[in-house]
């Protein structure tokens, strides 16, 4: 099976931080790589970023149609990009956001989400709308890191362990979901935290999840619905 | 009062239309300006096509908020690039969904949508639970007709009409919202034949709603909530 | 453009005041008459009152429908008498609720609603629900002052800000909307408060919100649905 | 237990039919009188008629507290004037889509409603919403009869049965609940007709329901919240 | 009236009590009888007692049906076996649940339940669900004591005092619903000492809500739609 | 990793048929075992049904936590016994319906199940209510065909094709769910036979949706949580 990662930034600093970490996730036999965008932005914490990063995204997108991917990953929590890319391509598309919190509403009630910045709560409101989910969101927090500031594994670990021990003591969430998937290699660390602290709870890791997804997805041999995602008109593009 | 209007597509052949559409709307003190896009499709009718626009859409909202415009009118139905473009610029900006529905949803209890082809049916759900009213979408319908193929104004009528009519019948519409924001001067008309044929509904013109929302914004002293639509963080971005 | 605004309410003293008010906010060539109650209440606080008004106001819609006018604010923030108004006069007719809601849903997420008294509020998620926007009010609170009491400029506004930030602070409201039409000329200085306590988020006051309304909905074309709002059969009446 | 019944309605004639129909499902020891209106309408079949004839009603409202019953219903399918009546007297009150629609909903899965006329359907569902029930409700039919034309018994029951039968046989209606409280008697004939053709249904009385919700009621000692139901304040009130 | 109660637990030892409480409820000229299981568990407060229960509690429906009775009292908070027992007598049967709560909705806005233990919480979330009432639960909160530690009734009355006031106080609930029937013969008590504190909120009895409405369903005669609990298809079955 | 499948049926006829199945769908080196049940039914088509098998499958949930498997597919598209389940084992526990829905969530709009008889339709709309995925069902239909009918591969295929053919053509389903575990090996042919017609959608298999679902599981270290699953309290249990 063969993975296409799309991080949808420019620069490649963090392409094989995000490589080790989806190997770490994948099957033994899952070919894996990892490809950053030529136009875009440094990350993504806004709709505006969204906007912008779309059409590199999309373009990545008609590579790995090419090259006959079995799925691919665009790996933001946002899911950028990820709607239009099912019209172009035959092959299952995933973000983070929607195979993290899928996977969640199996496991408890309520779901936490612990996100970067304030400026992305409103979009995840938004996305819970859109895939008709937003009933199960019981808290949407934040670190108050961004995402270019995730690197510091003890602070971060720390504040996501403040924020959902908080989240589940007050009752707000039964389930917690790392909100950006730059959030990488501590969701065991925290549930183990958590469940010292007399909290157990399940953590979601939005990468692990979509790595799962998609493996899943192709073994089950689904793919997007062309009646929802239908085939782009022809006309001229110039984007 | 000074509204901006951006025609989200490449090519200047619509321009004319619709600065001479949007001017019948306005208010007569009013200033109109029109402008297209550098990059972007030649119609949208897909969210591929609303991703590969949203930076040229940005793009003009971004010389729009240089020249102090008072709202910013994207004339699309399918809002593209509407919120990414909330964050950046201190002025109402809507596209031609979001006022037409709210108009309708004061009129009468479904509301049927008539919009061009299959493909864009899904968007507009999507839409709808983000503006969370989907619960009052009775129908939505299509002419099976290209953006561009819409300019045959009898053809336009007659497949409107036949929709509409059918779906007041069936009483899935109690309120009619043309679905397209290049269905230009066609409401009226569709009003009256609608009640010729004993059907009494009103019928929303996008860019009618569209212009009257935002010069009503203006004149309230209203613009987009800064708690919902926070300015981008300061990052490094390459569109 | 000849709207009538009617004033729910018996007695005289307040008539003077709104109608400087509606013409603060109307188009300079709008045609206003303000006309209050032969029969009704005092003031509207209660489904109770709501009830005794209906009849006095539905006389006055009928006077209006006589009398040709474009369009009818039935000038209190529930709405009441509307949906009967609807049935019985051609011409757009809205209070103060939907139309400042409606609106309100195009700034942001949540919806704060500052009205008189606890005595309201039930019937006001009444009305949201009624209207299918429940689930965007994020809180509703009070001045706890009678309407006959908001004359008082100071204290109202004192009031308004301390539930207002209060509410955008605990992040319940990214959108103000003044739940009573007898709050008149506070929308632009609470705003303004807000905003010079750091909190950026819109006011929308309801007489403005539905003059400009029903402005828009003639310059639109569109009256309320005949599908809905079917005309009353002829019978014996005697109220 | 004494329950008063207010006829919503100006006129005598339907006094005894009703109080012998209410009589007929009340407990033996139930004491029940039957008032109609001073002011009102002929029949209530619009939004116009339930407005004219809420302060006619609130009147016999009024006389009831003062009588010092135990339970009023207010015998009319649409709920006029009910919540209003709650805020002022100590008892419970009903009228006859609230007991009837509960009632339905413990019975099975789709609740099918079969009225008078178009008219009153959108009535009927703003109702449901009010009262957060919209979800269950399958299928709002007509037997096209006015109120004043439903005493040809047999044209009645025809007409109840072709529109349930069809409900039923196409899945829309698990529970038939007629729609009007001046559909007096006919019920049971309804249900064992649709029983006979194979539909084994429930089918919901509102007089009936009405009767026994009240002396539930009575029995289990509660009546309505008065933090849901405040008393008016007081006013000067001319209607 | 013939009315069956099936105490869904194991041992005798609460047998008179519930008898004499349901008979304190009933009209005099109901007959009842109350059944313990054979198999089962000594309390229900979890989804797992509830399956274990469920085989007992139906073989005593079976006996009910055989024996002809009019109503079957199920009595227990979490509504177990419920859906089941339907499917295969043709007389109504309610558990604690459904009846308290659809009495409880006509009495105001926002439902709070005060349960026994935090294990019961999230199972009556899921009956809310599927009654589709979960949107007027307000709260659901803990006396934490276990069902078979509710005898002593001062500890018992003052924990639910503490909670219902806290909750009316807090605007979370305008009706209390007692969730569990094990709690007896404590509801006027509470009611009066919450209106003696200022809240004047009815208080809701479970065993009395499901006593008066299995005797109006049979007064009504109404039992459960054959299309949505249709009877089993013959099979070996082992249980 | 070892998986164990709980057949929640007596009788060992299906027993090798299930396992192979399995087995296609798991990982190489996953362990899988299968075990029916000692006391229950012959098969589920019904709440009794699921009612009477509950503590026979809870039985194999014991014996599977003290054999420390690592998770658990109650074979059955009803979920009989797995919130049950959830909180007596420290491992993930599905069955058909909500690892297969949660996978059609991501693959399009509108999900239509085709499941065996229509006695199972209700009980499949409860489902989804309590798992908050109600408004994405387009469709429930049956094959009509008992679970123990479904043995003729050649019928079942035909009518699943009529019923999915025409679900799709009619807009109801974007998205097939087979809706019962004992349609084994028919989903890519299924899949198959619409994309030959011209539906392009996704036929999702509950066997190899719920494998693939607890091996992710079991990846992603998750499991149900504590919070919503509590450990039953130890009480006296004679089932």
């Amino acid at each position: 099976m063969h993975i296409r990662v799309v991080l949808p930034v420019i620069g490649e600093t963090l392409v094989e931080h995000v490589r080790s970490e989806v190997l770490a996730w994948a099957s033994p036999d899952t070919k894996v790589d990892v490809i950053a965008l030529e136009r875009g932005t440094a990350s993504i914490e806004s709709e505006y970023d969204e906007a912008l990063s779309a059409p590199g995204i999309l373009q990545r997108i008609e590579e790995a149609a090419t090259d006959g991917v079995d799925g691919v990953f665009i790996t933001c929590f946002g899911d950028p990009g990820v709607h239009a890319a099912r019209e172009i391509i035959d092959a299952p598309v995933v973000g983070g956001f929607e195979p993290a919190m899928l996977t969640a509403l199996s496991l408890g009630e309520n779901v936490g989400i612990i996100t970067v910045l304030p400026n992305v709560v409103p979009m995840l409101h938004s996305l819970a709308r859109r895939y008709t989910i937003e009933r199960r969101i019981g808290t949407i927090r934040v670190v108050d890191l961004p995402v270019l500031g995730l690197e510091d594994h003890e602070v971060l670990v720390e504040r996501l362990f403040e924020q959902a021990a908080d989240a589940v003591a007050k009752r707000e969430a039964d389930v917690i979901v790392l909100g950006c998937t730059g959030m990488l290699g501590v969701a065991a660390e925290l549930r183990d935290r958590l469940a010292a602290a007399g909290h157990r709870v399940p953590v979601v890791d939005p990468t692990g999840a979509a790595i799962a997804w998609l493996e899943s997805s192709v073994r089950l041999g689904v793919s997007p619905s062309r009646t929802t995602y239908m085939p782009p008109p022809a006309k001229d593009r110039r984007a």
